[in-house]
């Protein structure tokens, strides 16, 4: 999950400064100090680079802005919009990320890893067609039951994007990478399976040929049951699980297949006290018997205190089996 | 799920000529009727009582309101709003709903079903507290993790107004009833312990104690490997499949134990084609091999064109394996 945001005093102050978050991902003396902030106030055992999923799209010629309490917004993709994408230069388009990527690795302690990430095909697909999130997802949906044809067209374009995307990230420094399907748990049974598994299948694949040993973390949010296929036929290295997941459940089922990461409720942090100390103890109890990197199970929330990280970072740094394992 | 609504020009007229929706709820012939409407039409194997969750607050004393294009509002409770709420009399408050039922029932031919239900607690304190979907529900979350005494409380009086409405509707003609959690997804896997599981489990307990036979239908909305526990643990007859449930994993994990309902993506009813036909005969195939209902994994929409509806009753009807089993 994204370590810096607003929660930062220190990255606020950036941000007054800078205006767009756009320019803070494209700047890369920007993004690389806001991915560093989080690693100097806490000493994180990993930092992610800071930056979006939209800048894929973005690099394949949609426009795509961020508004102040609305979030992004893309012009929406319809099907005759789809043949006009295109690959060509996406890594010149994206340097500004490589850059950054670069500057941090330089800045890290060496023994503090780099993570870089990328959206998902499905998720980033579902961004583009319905032009921003908090809708119901119908006009992706329908596509994708409607045209298989040419949404697959779209998918394949994108997975090939994110091949290209977290290739380079890792050419530049990142030493694991996350592929985020955020909105996973939106696809039916059959899409989930030809939409979300099969491409992170095939990302996975092609990242291993040209990366061996790079570990792809993988986070289809909400998927439920069909971690268990995505654990076991995607062949991702670990496996992120999102705060509904029973740890028992993934104890059993997941765990002898692949590391598991999570999944402390973020409102959680935000609300503090006695309940976080005793649910990040239970996280770190429930999965203590197979490999497990202790992370929230989705994106941390601006109304943290940055107090209550630090409290949470000695909970889980109390139990010795829980440290980073990338 | 709810059969009646704006995809049937028959409930639009209604509408247009009566206007408000709570008032159709709350006029016996009108509910009446338009619980009939769909059973007219399609000559469905049962018949959902017309009415709505937020029904239940509305009988402890809250305001709710149903606004055109924005859906329910509610005036937003607060920690010390919880001692106000009083069941006292709510089958009182609510028998415009079992006067509907019981007029249903008088209508209904005797081989189709009536089936009542009720919001389960969780996701009408998540209603009641955020006061409308939408949101990010930090509101219920926050408090069920900072103060689950207070949360508790408000549990248990929704448990028990629950257990008496459900009841009632029993009483009053229905031969099933089902517990409605839309919102269990959005649940930590401890709170989705507390606060879904363990009060289904109490709920049906104390239907099965006073009517017994009558089986429960569970709908946890989005609970993900969480379904297993809510099948074996909660004692419910018949478990709701949302769209995202892998039918392979539901047959071999959920149907030893309990019979189950869904799970075709309502997108994907109201697009139509021939993809609806294959993903109708795939559902019935797969669950064929226990006791299955046919359903919608989430509500119809109000694009559906009726004849929709027909054809996917054909196309199910044509599978003899899985008429309702109720």
């Amino acid at each position: 999950m994204r370590q810096a945001g607003r929660y930062l005093p220190e990255y606020r102050e950036i941000r007054e400064r800078v205006g767009g978050f756009l320019d803070v991902c494209y700047t890369p003396e920007l993004a690389a100090e806001v991915t560093l902030q989080p690693i100097r106030r806490y000493g994180f055992d990993a930092a992610i680079l800071f930056s979006d999923i939209l800048l894929v799209p973005h690099a394949l010629g949609r426009e795509v802005e961020f508004r102040t309490e609305v979030g992004p917004v893309l012009e929406p993709l319809r099907e005759d919009g789809v043949a006009k994408l295109s690959q060509d230069g996406i890594e010149e388009r994206l340097e500004a990320v490589y850059a950054a990527a670069r500057v941090v690795k330089r800045e890290l302690p060496s023994e503090v890893a780099l993570i870089g990430f990328a959206g998902a095909p499905w998720t980033v697909a579902a961004y583009m067609i319905e032009g921003r999130g908090g809708t119901d997802f119908a006009n992706v949906i329908r596509w994708a039951w409607q045209a298989p044809a040419s949404f697959g067209v779209l998918i394949d374009i994108l997975t090939g994007a994110t091949v290209r995307h977290l290739s380079a990230q890792i050419f530049a420094g990142a030493e694991a990478v996350q592929l985020f399907d955020s909105w996973a748990g939106i696809a039916a049974e059959p899409l989930f399976r030809y939409w979300c598994l099969d491409p992170a299948r095939e990302i996975v694949a092609r990242l291993n040929d040209l990366h061996p040993g790079v570990p792809v973390i993988g986070f289809p949010r909400a998927a439920g049951a069909n971690l268990i296929a995505y654990a076991r036929e995607t062949g991702i290295a670990c496996l992120g699980l999102d705060t509904s997941v029973p740890l028992d459940w993934a104890a059993r089922e997941l765990q002898p297949y692949v590391a598991v990461q999570g999944s402390l409720d973020p409102i959680l942090l935000a609300a503090g006290g006695a309940a976080l100390q005793v649910e990040a103890r239970r996280i770190c109890a429930e999965l203590a018997g197979g490999p497990h990197v202790f992370n929230l199970g989705h994106g941390i929330r601006k109304e943290t205190p940055p107090e209550h990280v630090q409290q949470l970072l000695e909970a889980v740094r109390g139990d010795s089996s829980s440290r980073l394992e990338v």
